[in-house]
């Protein structure tokens, strides 16, 4: 137990540094073509402060496993299996060992890039005879230190396997290799006037292979679900290489166990996924935006069961912003926000197919809102521009706070009755040894975005957030990961949400499917005590 | 090869007869209330040929693996246990013994109604330490022999286990125990604007414990999806009689593997689902049918792209049917198809928040339909006489084949280009042997149900049609079992769908879950052979 209070306060004193690298990642990515984008990312990674950051093992001392270390003979081997595909440049290797949010290094001295499955096939099956553990990776924008090597692992990268292998624009079914770019899927599709189900602020460089095995969730899914109901099928190599094809692009298929869901967010330690199928939704092309003000969070429960009873099938977002979102917004980045000042701000999104319909829809519901006395004052955007400005007011704020502060950054899922508890609580708890408390994220969801801000780091802080906020989550049944998973950083943390039977049934997957460990080790699961 | 073959011949002969005791059973649930459904549901198990029925072991020629036998002490236990709900009335059993359809037959002695999970608990802490197999059943309406013992299985009912744990209105999830019938939770919701996001033939009757072991699909996936992505969380009991308890209702939790999802479709063959915890989406208050005639299978495709782009997000049912089709309801039930003979005939229902806007989506669809020469002749029903009539067309076409001769039934996935390509090819090998070939189903799913119709059973006509259609199906990418799953009947046919190595990755995930095999032997995978 010690052990594991021990690693979670570390990660959070790390975790504080993450905003600054994954905006600065995010507004390049943003600006930039696909070519553009690699090229800068290795420039990123290369030239600035990677060799800064303290080894992984160093840092969380970490005994290395017994796994067999590269040789020559296996870099010949490899040479042979994949000509031109294998990087052993300690400068491009340092891009891959060292992940977004610069807080964790691993020292891999080989990286392989294969084109094709039966490639990742041939890897595996030669890594699992000499024992040499491997690190799957995709665009590594991970963010919990999943995507990079704790040791000397083999990097295996998906990004030469971008391939697009088929699009259905009768049933929506989109099956491409698992190296493809979020964004680039999402702009192929809507050529075709579909969109992807699930869009990430990480989608410039994120690879469709990495969101499957981190069960990514994002900002689509009030509106499309979860991978669980939209991934139709899968590709995925296991350890001793052997090709697991459940690549159906059917919706239904009740023929056994539907093993593609072991894959889905274990985060690589089951098998490498390379290719994925799925479900699609069209295009909507009417987007309306409604930022709304309120005095208290019972209202905003009651504006949010209006919500999906008037705008039903429209509506597509449903987010969550207080008080000191606002004024972290406004001091930092100038934003102008348009409302009266209230305690806490929602802003929603409508999606559908007609827009007349969909505004007065909206206008419907906005005139019960506001009559009714829920919401204190509001505005309405129908034009791009001006619905991007008031989107800024909820995205930048992970910007802002980094300007603002040592940010202490949590993700989590609470029953939505104690969505805005905790941070309340924390206020209370921590007074003014805080300078900010805020609290936003995707409502519609439970997911909370809680951020604390100091002026610098402070120990004796953390140590009033932890273990107190994880043992609150866990007694009101929540999740103290999301959407970011477990990785190395949050995998001694597992035991807040999941039962010791749970972890154990899950020990017993990971043995099976991968018996000497090799895959993504020291990743997801804590070590195997029986 | 040879003995998997026989298997899928000696199935379809018998398959043929489900419908007349499948829609019979129907009728009764749908004018009944619970009580009088249980009573008369009774009566019907126990008084009307049940005990005609050939025992499956006879008929199918099955070795009983090497269980215990129950003893007098075992029921003594039991009766310590679960004072009043142990039964062993041999009556009453044989309601419990035999299927829906009549084609299977156990021959168990007893039968435990226990009220808790902790009872379940119990029992199979019991069972696997005195090597004792049981049979999990809900409410006993599964198509392929899934829900009844093969020899002397102890049958374990979770019908006393029909609580509603919790509803919340403002997430929508609710949470209740494993015997709830689907259509009272269906009926409970409703009354708080709420629908279940599945809706079953056998509403009246099956339990949702057992749609979530059997991954039921039904009339709302191609609006709700499947219930791999709104499940949000399980209790399970395991062999060895260890709960689970993975009975989240948050929408993200991303720690670790997702075990939920194994349970999912397993038909109780990995654990028995003691609660479940699901995602119900809110009624929608306008409801409109379309029926439309059309003179090729391609302007179907074409018009079902239509209506994905035009009527998007209110789109809520997309069934289709062939002439064959309209020519039996018509000339066995005499209902009247107010359209034009056309080939084709497909049902568009569309569920929204506002009807005025979907009557007008809808007829700016119909008209474009119309007008481009997509359709040939179309009919709307607002009113819910007219809707009722035309869903009759599409609904009742099961019972109208059972009067037309005996039957052969299929319910299978196929990519859409070739969803109709198989009746053609089946209608053209048979030829003057088969009295009609009909296909018809959810082509909004890619579900479709062909069934064939003999004046009797025919062994050479069955010849023809398998493994002829199981090859095609395989060659095609499709899937045996859409929606029914394998159970005993389909569990050798699994090959037609899935690959050695992931048939054998099930068995696995078997052997680890249950090693002495004692959960709902004989069903669901192929002995496991190495």
């Amino acid at each position: 137990m010690q052990c594991r209070r021990a690693l979670c306060k570390r990660w959070l004193h790390l975790s504080g540094r993450k905003s600054m690298a994954s905006s600065a990642h995010l507004h390049i990515s943003s600006m930039l073509s696909k070519p553009q984008l690699r090229k800068r990312q290795f420039h990123w990674t290369t030239g600035y402060r990677s060799r800064d950051v303290e080894f992984t093992h160093v840092r969380y001392n970490v005994q290395r496993l017994g796994f067999a270390a590269v040789t020559t003979e296996d870099i010949a081997f490899f040479n042979g299996l994949l000509p031109g595909s294998v990087v052993t440049d300690p400068d491009i290797l340092e891009a891959s060992n060292v992940d977004w949010l610069r807080t964790m290094r691993g020292r891999s001295q080989l990286l392989l890039r294969p084109r094709t499955t039966e490639e990742v096939s041939q890897i595996l099956r030669y890594c699992n005879s000499r024992n040499l553990a491997v690190n799957p990776q995709g665009g590594n924008t991970g963010l919990v230190g999943g995507s990079v090597p704790v040791f000397d692992e083999i990097i295996i990268s998906t990004v030469q396997m971008d391939n697009i292998i088929n699009f259905n624009s009768t049933t929506g079914v989109l099956t491409c290799e698992a190296g493809c770019i979020l964004e680039n899927l999402n702009n192929y599709l809507e050529e075709q006037d579909f969109i992807m189900p699930l869009d990430l602020g990480s989608k410039g460089s994120c690879h469709i292979g990495g969101n499957v095995s981190t069960n990514a969730g994002g900002l689509r899914l009030l509106r499309y679900g979860s991978l669980r109901g939209t991934v139709l099928g899968l590709e995925v190599v296991l350890a001793d290489g052997a090709i697991l094809n459940c690549l159906s692009s059917l919706r239904k298929d009740n023929t056994g166990y539907d093993l593609k869901q072991l894959f889905i967010g274990a985060e690589g330690t089951l098998g490498i996924i390379t290719a994925v199928s799925i479900l699609c939704p069209r295009k909507s092309p009417a987007v309306n935006v409604a930022l709304l003000g309120c005095d208290s969070f019972e209202k905003i429960l009651d504006i949010f069961k209006e919500s999906k009873s008037m705008l039903g099938e429209i509506l597509s977002a449903f987010e969550f912003l207080d008080y000191s979102c606002r004024e972290v917004v406004c001091e930092h980045l100038k934003l102008r926000n348009p409302l009266q000042e209230t305690p806490f701000y929602i802003l929603i999104e409508t999606s559908g197919s007609n827009d007349d319909h969909d505004q007065e829809k909206l206008s419907h519901f906005l005139e019960k809102v506001m009559t009714s006395g829920l919401v204190a004052d509001g505005t309405v955007a129908t034009e791009e521009n001006k619905i991007k400005a008031l989107w800024a007011l909820r995205e930048r704020i992970t910007e802002a706070l980094v300007h603002d502060g040592f940010v202490y950054k949590y993700d989590i899922s609470l029953p939505l009755e104690r969505f805005h508890e905790i941070v309340i609580d924390m206020r209370n708890r921590l007074g003014v040894r805080a300078k900010r408390v805020v609290g936003y994220g995707h409502l519609g969801d439970g997911n909370l975005h809680l951020n604390i801000v100091s002026p610098a780091f402070d120990q004796q802080l953390l140590d009033s957030i932890e273990p107190y906020l994880y043992e609150w989550i866990a007694q009101h049944c929540g999740s103290i990961s999301a959407e970011h998973g477990l990785g190395f950083k949050k995998k001694n943390c597992i035991y807040f949400s999941k039962s010791r039977a749970a972890v154990h049934m899950m020990q017993q997957m990971k043995a099976i499917l991968d018996p000497k460990g090799i895959l993504n080790p020291y990743k997801t699961l804590p070590a195997f005590t029986q």
